[in-house]
This record gives structure tokens, sequence and C-alpha cells, in this order.
């Protein structure tokens, strides 16, 4: 080794050690006689000092013009600070240097090589090594590699084996689009990289391997919105002989044991929620369940009088669903708080035609905008459902049911950002369960696996399968795990039987001879012996970034690309010369 | 779980425990009034038994029926056995069925699920997941996930942190072909496959990463040999601040750690053998240090003296090298065995000419193939140098250094293999260091990287990068760790200066602006404060099948493909579909 010790390992008892220490010059400071240099590896800083008559001149001279970010090599004796720096790990301590080698100059970076650095995000993507260097990237990624190991002790220690499955593997037109490759040597023909590793972890259970898991590399040709990479990574998992239940188990266990080890974080137990109460509660099927402010119906639901209709309020009247979210606290919200939620609702992105509001004033007078059609006994009764007290603010929308949800949930999930409710520290895991087996498109016309096409139905539901009037009700064995708001992992137990999948694919609208092609091997297999079976696979980027308490998950990943799909550091994607599109029997199309 | 214990736990202290149990049928045996099935899961085999007046008809009738592969769920008591079968670890016990459920049924399978089967090699690859259910392929599998267990431990104690590298990369016209991905976003444009994460680890180290590795998935389009597969696995690893020795004993550690847990063998410390003496010992650059059975020149060498010329034989007085082995004990080898010899060296793929042999026979005698041309005085001055012994066979080539030293190679080999030398649970390893730089192709006339465009010559050798006279010359600072005479892993340190590495991009034939484009980012990275770094990469595959002493890499990959590429489990590559090439900008070429 080039050093003895690391620049983040010294200490008092030290002292007087002569150590060498290699490292990146963070910055240095001439004080006439003394000169200053904090020398930076991945394990923390270490002052470095040159004192004249004591240093050999030459080194003190070599240490005043050292550059930020020169990598150096120096040689001295620990002794004890005078003036400590109790926020350093070795900030009792400093180096008294008695040699010095410039092992690398460095030319001024582009940006600053801090916490807060001057670089924009294009820059710092251009000079990912060096955006890298800075202390909270890096912890994001040592992080991320701490997840990773825990991951691996619970599931090692729960007997599940890891298993590669490949990464050329075949194209499916179902889903997402897949990346293709050109196969040189069966020209005309194309490998695909797995959007997940499904059907493989499925014939693994074909095959008896009982608990599989992989931390997987996947892949999809999207359009890509922010936040979103062509390359992601999954943990992906599978187990035979189960129920639902024994997955969720184990997959809380899971969580949990990630939360206490990574985070020391006792996480409670997962509470359950069906999809349907998550949408009438929520409006969402993963919930950010940090803070309460479910929603309250004025409309009938699940046996409750009607609040609103026939006052006169056309809006009221012609709604489907007239639904609220009470805000604690809020019933002195200035007029422009109240346009500024208004504005929000009205984004087209969000796309509601208006707000209702009612406040409930602290000394317990009732002020809505509809006062023109409720009387205060009507908002009075309102209050009651909503289990609002004086000094709340009751918020409503109304509209289509699916719509309505919508609309609210983003108004609560508004409402709890506002009120500080929604903390990066706290932490509200739950299972979403009882999932619908499909959804139907109005646009495509047709039905699709809300999960994937491999998902059971609950056994209670199948005779649904019989009638497309009865598709909606289906629901199946499938489950997400939902942390503060964020689907961090989904799953579902499995079709293990022919007959059942084959049926399966036709109602998505599979040609026979095209289900064959595509998922005759695991069609097969079933005939083979196949076990009950299920699984689950957590988005590993994002349980990082929820780790890590931030919003994106480009800053856990070392390389990400861009919302291009360019990787604007090595510059890919980019052409290729015609020699290898010859031998790949492939060419551009022109225009 | 639809069981309560698996089928390899149950022991005499379970007995008359009510268990359920659920697996597949590996077989049954009706004898009249008792019915037996063996259950097999992956952890193990469980006896059932049925009694007639004991087991209730209905169970003990579908038990009779059930076929081989059938998955079952069985419920009984544990049951001490009378015959026991000390070769099962459940064989001291049996299960009397109470009740029984078949949970899939499965048609007869198109080889048996054995040890010992009789499906050849492609039936077994079309229904992969019946082969991974026999128990060897399946060990195979659970013994790669125990190395790269073991892997991670010791890499993960010694600081090392593992960072994900992209898989959409870009494409590099140096070394083997890439696999390429259109890209749907940028039309004309494609990202590569890695064929190794060569840069982005150099990468992470100029970061300031200091010690990563990566147990990861790379490409090579190549054309497919036995045995070479597109896409295989590598242990990556990188560090800074080191020097070749501090690399080598970390992974002498690492390998030394992996043959402890996983095959509680003792690996001696490794020896180092320089790259120009594993040529001139055993004409090889990944010697199989199993067997001695070192070369002996009778030719100059290191100022031996010349045993051969002059004594008209025409074959040897032309010869650049005459170079033999000693067989031990094969002195009384038959006419017809050295003819086989004779034919083994003259074979295309090795290309000798003839064969030379000397008996040392049992009573001091020497005979030779050249007694016209060599007295037995000269042939005794040649057992003295081959350190012969009544009772031993010389076996002699000549010709051209290089070529002559490949053919003994093989020869060499091929002698182990004969007397029993080469046992596959005999493990000797080595390091081979002090790799040429580069190496010249006579068929493209230009000189190439031995190890790859990143290696860092020996500083003492830099000078001799100014005259290209002087290229053979040049030592890196590379090295090759080799396991019974296969390269496990090879690394080297690297160039971490811009102008060297420029320089040494040129030397490739790179033209300055391409070097830029391929390499530019890493060159830029070098300026801004790069640390001495250096690595190494483990074929993940190939150490596998070393542990599990075999000779093909292909068992230890869950799902391979075969020497055209192909995956015949899920038929791929296929072709896909015109809207696809379409959005990919892409046509298939015609004829």
């Amino acid at each position: 080794m080039l050093r003895t010790h690391t620049c983040g390992e010294l200490r008092l008892a030290d002292i007087n050690k002569t150590v060498t220490l290699c490292g990146w010059v963070q910055k240095n400071r001439d004080k006439g006689g003394l000169t200053f240099v904090d020398l930076r590896d991945r394990y923390g800083l270490t002052q470095l000092i040159a004192q004249e008559g004591v240093t050999p001149t030459d080194a003190q001279e070599m240490m005043r013009k050292l550059g930020r970010e020169f990598v150096i090599k120096a040689t001295g004796k620990v002794i004890e600070r005078t003036a400590k720096n109790p926020n350093l790990p070795t900030g009792e301590i400093e180096i008294l240097v008695e040699s010095l080698e410039i092992l690398n100059a460095a030319k001024t970076t582009p940006f600053i090589i801090e916490d807060e650095t001057d670089g924009g995000d294009d820059l710092r993507m251009e000079y990912r090594y060096l955006d890298l260097r800075r202390n909270i990237v890096r912890k994001n990624l040592e992080l991320r590699h701490q997840v990773a190991r825990a991951t691996r002790q619970y599931l090692d220690n729960q007997a599940f084996i890891e298993v590669e499955t490949p990464v050329l593997i075949k194209s499916t037109p179902e889903g997402a689009r897949d990346f293709v490759v050109p196969s040189r040597l069966n020209q005309g023909e194309f490998y695909a990289l797995p959007q997940s590793p499904q059907t493989f972890k499925q014939i693994l259970m074909v095959s008896g391997f009982d608990r599989y898991y992989q931390i997987v590399k996947c892949f999809r040709d999207e359009d890509l919105r922010a936040d979103r990479q062509p390359e992601f990574t999954q943990i992906d998992c599978e187990m035979s002989f189960i129920t639902q239940e024994d997955i969720l188990n184990t997959f809380e266990g899971l969580i949990r044991y990630l939360f206490k080890e990574v985070k020391a974080v006792d996480l409670p137990e997962l509470p359950r929620m069906r999809y349907d109460d998550a949408m009438r509660l929520y409006g969402s099927d993963k919930p950010d369940t940090r803070f309460e402010m479910q929603f309250c119906p004025l409309t009938p639901e699940g046996g409750s009088e009607d609040l609103v209709k026939g006052r006169g309020f056309p809006v009221f009247d012609s709604a489907e669903l007239v639904v609220g979210i009470c805000a604690k606290g809020c019933s002195e919200y200035t007029r422009k708080q109240l346009d500024e939620l208004t504005d929000f609702v009205k984004r087209p992105q969000i796309g509601a035609k208006g707000l209702v509001y009612v406040r409930y004033n602290l000394d317990g007078s009732l002020k809505s905008s509809v006062d023109k059609f409720y009387s205060e006994e009507d908002l009075k009764k309102w209050a009651e459902r909503f289990n609002a007290q004086p000094g709340d603010l009751m918020l409503i929308l109304s509209g289509e049911t699916d719509k309505v949800r919508k609309q609210l949930n983003e108004l609560r999930l508004e409402m709890g950002n506002r009120l500080g409710l929604r903390d990066k520290n706290t932490f509200s895991a739950l299972w979403v369960i009882d999932f619908p087996l499909l959804e139907y498109s109005e646009e495509d016309g047709r039905w699709y696996a809300m999960h994937h096409p491999f998902t059971a139905p609950k056994p209670e539901d199948i005779a649904y399968l019989e009638n497309i009037e009865d598709y909606g009700k289906i629901r199946a064995n499938a489950y997400d795990m939902v942390i503060n708001g964020t689907e961090v992992g989904g799953g579902s137990i499995r079709i293990y039987q022919r007959p059942l999948q084959e049926k399966m694919l036709g109602i998505l609208g599979f040609e026979p001879e095209n289900a064959k092609a595509q998922f005759g091997f695991l069609m097969d297999a079933f005939e083979f012996g196949a076990p009950p079976h299920g699984g689950i696979a957590f988005g590993f980027d994002r349980l990082c970034s929820i780790f890590g308490g931030a919003d994106s998950i480009r800053d856990f990943i070392a390389f990400p690309k861009n919302n291009s799909g360019r990787d604007v550091m090595i510059k890919s994607p980019s052409p290729i010369d015609d020699k290898q599109l010859k031998e790949l029997g492939i060419e551009v199309r022109k225009g």
C-alpha cells in the first residue's frame, strides 16, 4: 500500500506515530509560517500541517502550491491539534508533514467538490466522476451497498438461493417496449433484454428451486420521464408451496430487517389495506400513510346518508361522488392560500373543475364557498362526517368517482406537503392487497393484466373468468408494498396450470399460436409438475432512495442516464460503423 | 406454507409428529398391502408409506397411481422405518400417509430425472427446467451461490464496496465484438453491452471509491466455441493507492478464503512465476502445476551446454530449440503407445513434425528413436539434464522456439492425463506475473495490448516505449491467477496519467480523434486527480466449474446458450415484428 492509514482513522491514540496518507487535497491554507492541507479520501478527512523550521522547506513549499483535488502522498508524525475540531472524527490530531509527493496533479474542476456544489445537473452528469467524489453522492452509493448486503443476508438466512437468469432473452410484445440486440450468428433475429426475469423465476420454481432471489438489472425502453431509467435494478424473489400470507410475512420480514440494519429504525408491523379501501380512503393504490387525512364522502357510501343532493347546487347534484378531506388547523387559510389550492386542483395534470371549501372557525361557526346552497346546519353535518373540529378546513371535490378520487389524492398529498406531514425521515409502510386481476383500457377497447399475465385470480373469483361482463370483478392474489406513498415492491401468486394460463392469455388478446410462440416453454413446463408458487419484486433503486430520504433515484445510481436515455459522460448511445452494421445484418433506416 | 417440513429435515426425533410435506414424486412402488412413494424437493427425499387397513383407501389408491414428477401434498405421521436407509439423511423415518392431494399432475418427462439421465445434451437444454431438477445440476448452482456469497463476505470485510456499473454503454472497436442495442430515442445510434466494466471501475477509482467490486454480467459477441458463452459473469475488482504486491496479496487471500469456505481446502500460498519462466518451463502462460514434468532443453539455455548439435541429425541441427519432458515410469511404453503420442503431436491442431523418445530402461540402458545419431553416452547426458531415472521415458520435440513450446505443452498435458496427474479434486494455484505489455500480430502487422490498453508498463521499462524495436521487451505490471492450468483471473496496474494513456493508444493504432471519441472521458478524468490504481477480474463461471471439479462452465449456468448462441428452451434469438424495427429506425438487410 502506498499509505499506512486512511484519512479517516487516526486518533489521539496514534500520537507520535509516523504515518503515510494518500488522498485528494480538499483545500490548503497558508498562514505564514504554518501551512495546512485538508486531505480527503473515501474514509474521511485529515489535516496536514507544515511548520517553518520543522518541515523541510521543499515540502512546505510544495504544500503551499497544491491545488484542489491534487492527489498526494504525505508522510509525517501524528501530533495533537491545538485547535481541535469536534465535528471531524480525526479532529483531535493532525500530521506534521516530513515529506510530500504529488502523485497526480489536477486541473481546476468545473464545479466545487463539496456537499453544496455550484455545478448544475448537466455539468455534474458530464463529469460524473467528479460528482461521485462529493460525500453526499458517495454516501448514497455506500447506502445502496449496505441495503444490498442486508437484503442478501436476510434472504440467504431464509434459504433463498441467488440464481443468475440470462440478460439475452426473447422479445415479447406484451407490456412495455423491449430493448433488442441483433444476433450476428443468427441474422435477422434478435435477443431482447429482460424487463424482469419473470418467466425464468417461474421456471426455477418448476425446477424445484423452492426459494429464489436475484438482485438483477432490468430494462425498459419507455419514453423517459423524470426519474425513470432505461436500466434499473430489482430485488426479484419467488417461492414455492406457499400462500399469499407466507409471501407477505417473508417480505414484511425483509423490509423490517432492512430498516433495522440500515437505518436502525424499528418499523412497526405492516397494516394491510384492500385495494378497494385504498382507492376509497386515499384515491390511490399507493397511499401515503405518514398522515391520516382520509377521504370523507358526502354522497352515500357503505350505508352512509347523502348530505349534498337536492339543495340546488348543480355541481354536486350531477356528481357521482362528492368527497373531501379535513385539513386540521387550516380554518384560517387566507383567500390567497385557498386560491392557490383551487389553482392546484384545476391544473391540467389534475383536471378538477373547482374546489369547495368549508372553514370550521375557531368560534364554532361554519363558512363555506357554497353558503348559497347549504345552511350552517348542513355544514355541521358535513363537519360531523369529516370528524372536523373548530379550527379545521374541509376541502371538497366532486364528479365522476374514479376521476374525483385521483384529484383528491393529489390535493391530499399537496396538503400533506404544506402541513409538513411528509417528513422524509418518517417511514410508514403497508401492504395493499386484493388488486383487481384485469383492468379495461377504454383507449384500446380491451382488457389488460393489472399486474402481469401470470398472476392468478383468487380461487373464489375464478368463475368470473367465464363471462366478460364479470372481468372487472375478478380479484387477484396480488399485492404491493407501499412506503410513504411509493410502491416499492409488488407481486402475486402465479398461475401454475396450463389450461388457466392459456385462458388468461386468451383474455389478454393473445392468439393461441402467438401465446405458444411467446410463452409455450412456460406452459409446457406447467405440464411436467409445476408447484404452486408466487413472488415479488422490489424496485431496488427506489428502495435505496427512500432509505436515503431522497426523491430522485438518480443519485442512488452510479452512472445514470439522462431524460433522453443518454449517458453524457461516455457519450452514449453513438453511431457504430458500417462494418459492424453489416456483420449484424442490419441497416439504419434512412430519413 | 402448504407444508410443515421440507423433504430433507425429518429425523428419528420427529417420530409421532403429524407433518405435511410437498414435493415431486421421485418414484412409487406398490408391494401389495404397502405402497411407497419417494417424495423429493430441493432439500432431500422422504419416504411416504401407505398401509392397507391403516391409510384411508382413497389415499392409498391415489398413491398407487401417482406418476413420476407429480406434485403432491401428503399429510401423515412420522414413524420409524423397519428397513432403514443409511445413505439418506431421512432414512430412519417414513411418513405413514393419512391424506394426499395432487397439486399438479405431470406428463411423462422426455428424460429421467436422475443423476444418471438418459437425456442427450440437446434434449436437456430444451427442457432445461427438467434438467435443473436433477440433483447434480441443482447442486452446481447451489455451489455457485456459495462461491458468490463467500466472495462478497471476503470483499465486504476488506472494505470493498459493490457498485453497479451500466449495462447500456458505448461500443468500442478495440478487442472482441460488442453486442449492440439500437436506441429508439436516438435513432441511428446504438448502445453496446459491456465486455467488462473496465473503464467504469477506473472512473470509480478517480472518484475516490478506493476499493470496488462487482459480480457482474459481461458480454462478448464472439464466434462461439465449445464452452464459451455470449454472456458470462465476472468478479470485477479495483483498488487505489496500491502496488501490484497489494493486489496479489488481497486476491490470493480471496481465493484461499473461497477454497476454505466452500471446499474446506487449505490452499497453500500461491507461488509466483514470471511469464518468461512459465513459457520456458511449461510452454504456457497458464501452466498446470498439479504435476511437475517441467521442460528440459537440450539446446543451450541460461548457460547450459548444447547436447544435440553437430551429430548429423538434421532435424535437431536446424532447430532453434530442442526440448523435452521426462515421463516418470514410462520406459516400458509399447510401440503402440509411442505411436499414439507421435500421432498426437502431429495432429494439425498441434502441428509437430515428429517426436523423439528415449527410453531409460530399468536395467540402466538407454534406447532412443535417434540411436543412429546419438551414442548411449550422449543419451546419458540427456538423461542427466532431464533428471531422468531408470524406468523413465524422455519425450523430445524440436523446432522454432515458440511453436515447439506450445507443442510440448500439449504433450505434457496429454502425459499428465495419461498418468492420472490431473485429478479434478486436487488444486494447484499460482500467479503468473511480468507479462509482456504488447504482442505483435504478424497477421495484422501491428502491436496489440496483451492485457488491455489501460495496463501500465513497468516503470523500469517505460523508456522502451520510445522505440518500436523495443516494444517486445516492455513488461507490464500484469498478472494472471492460474488454477490447474486454467486462467481464472487476470489484471494489471493501470495507467493513470493522460500523456502515457495517449501514447499507449497511439501505439495500439488509435488515431488521436478516435482515441478521444472512445476514451476521452477517461483521459479527461485522469487530468482531475486520478490516483494510482489497479485491479483484477475473475471469470466467475469458470471459477465455479473448477470448484465443482467440472470441465464445462455450462453446467454452472442456470440457462446457458448453445454453441450457436441460442437458448433452445425459450427459442431465442427470434425475429421481431416490423413495427418494432420501424420504431427502432433499423431494418434487416436483405439476402
